[in-house]
């Protein structure tokens, strides 16, 4: 059986290591980087915290002693359900099994003015940008002579109070503390303001009310203006307008504040449900067809725990992808279709950190709450276990260890290129000067 | 005394650090990177040895407790004697010395369509896109019909048999031996070539002769073409043209055969001696200038012992800077000028690695030689001892012991951007699509 998984993320990359070395298939795994993403941690990279590659993981590593899984770099731009096949930038891959597992990225709701100068965290590079974007700031408030444009470098608003928004919101306020007014010297980092805009009520919504109540408490603790109740109606890139009326002037703009599914071309418009996600059965297949699955982020199943679908976060891929590979086993030995797995999401909890000994846990049964000191530790071990290979592990607890020690970092690093472009094959284009922080 | 130095490379950096918290002294460090750069392993980056931020350490963290060091990030865009100021891309400078070390960059001698295509490896993005190359064509490989196309990809050409060279060459062999046929199982690296030219008649020609004999031997031992007497005439991206009319197909070319000083705009032409260096003095002053000095890289000074100049390397630009320091404080101390310090280089010996357990060192007083194993380990001890940062070397140490063990690395990282262009708001252009590899 030829199963070809497009995505790394948690859902593909689960699913390819368990149908890995088992007889009877061939696997192809498909993603537009070569590695694997560890997203829960982009806020780190995106503050400087961790390097972009303690957090990204090579795929060609991951199946290095796998016989039957194929790497595929490529981006995907067709699926063609009725040949079998999907075409990419590279290649056409036909199969007898398609897993879609493309994930969701940042949803600007139709604003191209917000998407054009609000930063999305959606992706290593995307996080690595929003390093460099504050980094490059703070360097050129030293010729800036304006006051009203030096306030407007100084205030950062982040949009979204999910565990995303309240992540990088902490993280921003830490710097701000601890690392920026010993780089900067010249710069007054008193009047550094950092915004969490929160449409809803309060911050993590998804998570318990104490949670709730106790992250926003940290943030405030941490000198985060979190501003619930505030809906953004458009960024210029100089001043937020919110839905009353109000501005909140600002060079940078982090926006969490919404996901939508990732949709290949091909899948029929039919199956699409709320958030542009993709309507599966509770085997993950996609209604309306009988070979393509989807799982994670991009999907959506109603089961009767959540007739609304599920939340769209790591573990429901990773189980989702669980399932899936027993399945396919099944099907792959003609087991009779009844013996088939349906799907239902275990939560096994909920985490988020504010800051320093800062976070807050949720475990649904037996229903517990945790916070402060001991809760940021659970977080730390969990992410620890969760990344995979063990020297990023190891790299990523060194830097843990060392900026927990020091109260600083040593990443503050704007990797830009001055030289001649760079004459590419294919995937690019040519350019005179880009930039990238590290 | 306000002392303005550009660049902060070898040279820069510790004439920055010796001036620093110095009483009388008003120091002023602009790099167009806000990191220093650790060239001496860029050929690690290169071959995903080693991660970029491990060999870069920001400028802003160095001078933390400094009281009189400022940093300023931006380009050197003119010189004004006259006026004694600067302009660079952000600002004006007044000084009362101006320090250039802006060190040398690569020579492709006028030739534009080499300069295009072959890739130059003097700053860690340059080195980083080497690395990205490499992956991108290997990636790519796995859809190449044309064997002729394939052979090229496969083919991997080193111009320049310089330390640099040498030291690419040996590392991309073990990367052969090693690295790419665990992670590229689809592909046939027994077709892989690597080829190092040398226009001489020998490698490493700057060093012993039984350094030269003896790299040559472990190169070829390592299953590296090493082909001296061999110059390059031209290079369209496809196929080496060399000087005796043959050809070798090769889509990646990496040039270390030339370097030429960068001269600022603003010196005096008369100044500027063979290799693009500027003439200056015994005391590194610009010859027909009271108060420009040039150290490293782009300097020219000729001395009883270097008649014809002194190499381009690294002590030769920190023993200046220790000179310069010293001179500056007498000059600061209104000092009779007869007591200020006269330059000349104690050479304190050379060395290159060719891979696991091979390199070679050379020490002239007293004169003696080492090669292999031995020499190996003295060149990690060196190079471990001079990269800044305890957090670095600690790093940078656990890299090459996790390599040394595993016989691999796993910073195979392509990172690259599908998305929006990001607004920037000087010294960069708006740009479809950009990559970069970690």
């Amino acid at each position: 059986m030829k199963v070809v998984i497009v995505g790394a993320g948690f859902g593909g990359l689960r699913l390819a290591r368990k149908l890995s070395n088992k007889a009877g298939f061939e696997v192809v795994l498909l993603d537009r980087f070569n590695y694997h993403q560890f997203q829960p941690l982009f806020y780190q990279v995106a503050t400087a915290g961790l390097d972009a590659s303690n957090i990204s993981f090579p795929l060609r590593k991951v199946f290095q002693r796998s016989k039957n899984v194929k790497i595929r770099l490529a981006e995907l731009k067709q699926v063609l359900p009725s040949e079998n096949r999907i075409v990419t930038d590279m290649e056409s891959i036909s199969y007898d099994v398609l897993v879609l597992a493309t994930g969701a990225d940042t949803n600007f709701f139709g604003n191209t003015q917000l998407a054009e100068n609000a930063f999305p965290m959606k992706s290593t590079v995307e996080a690595l940008q929003i390093r460099h974007r504050l980094l490059q700031l703070f360097e050129g408030a030293h010729t800036e002579t304006d006051t009203a444009e030096l306030q407007r470098i100084m205030n950062i608003v982040v949009v979204g109070g999910g565990p995303t928004g309240v992540e990088v919101s902490g993280a921003l306020a830490e710097m701000k503390k601890y690392v920026l007014p010993k780089d900067f010297p010249e710069l007054d980092f008193s009047k550094m303001n950092i915004y969490l805009l929160e449409g809803g009520s309060k911050t993590l919504a998804t998570m318990s009310e104490k949670s709730s109540v106790q992250s926003e408490k940290y943030l405030t603790r941490l000198g985060v203006n979190v501003l619930t109740g505030t809906l953004v109606k458009d960024y210029d890139g100089k001043d937020v307008l919110l839905q009353d009326g109000k501005k909140i002037p600002a060079r940078t703009v982090i926006w969490a504040a919404g996901i939508k599914g990732n949709i290949p071309n091909g899948i029929d418009k039919q199956m699409i449900a709320r958030g542009n996600r993709i309507k599966i059965n509770r085997h993950c297949l996609v209604e309306g067809t009988n070979n393509i699955y989807a799982i994670g982020d991009l999907a959506y199943m109603e089961t009767p725990l959540y007739p609304d679908g599920h939340p769209q976060v790591a573990p429901v891929a990773m189980q989702q992808a669980d399932l899936l590979a027993g399945n396919l086993r099944l099907m792959e030995k003609k087991s009779n279709p009844s013996r088939m797995y349906e799907f239902e999401y275990r939560d096994k909890g909920s985490m988020a950190t504010v800051g320093r000994n800062l976070a807050v846990v949720d475990v649904p049964k037996p229903k517990l709450h945790f916070g402060g000191f001991f809760a940021w530790l659970i977080w730390m071990g969990l992410h620890l276990m969760l990344i995979l290979g063990v020297k990023n592990r190891f790299f990523v607890f060194s830097n843990w260890l060392y900026n927990y020690i020091t109260y600083d970092q040593n990443l503050r690093l704007i990797f830009r290129e001055f030289n001649r472009p760079v004459k590419q094959e294919k995937n690019s284009e040519a350019r005179e000067k880009k930039e990238l922080t590290l």
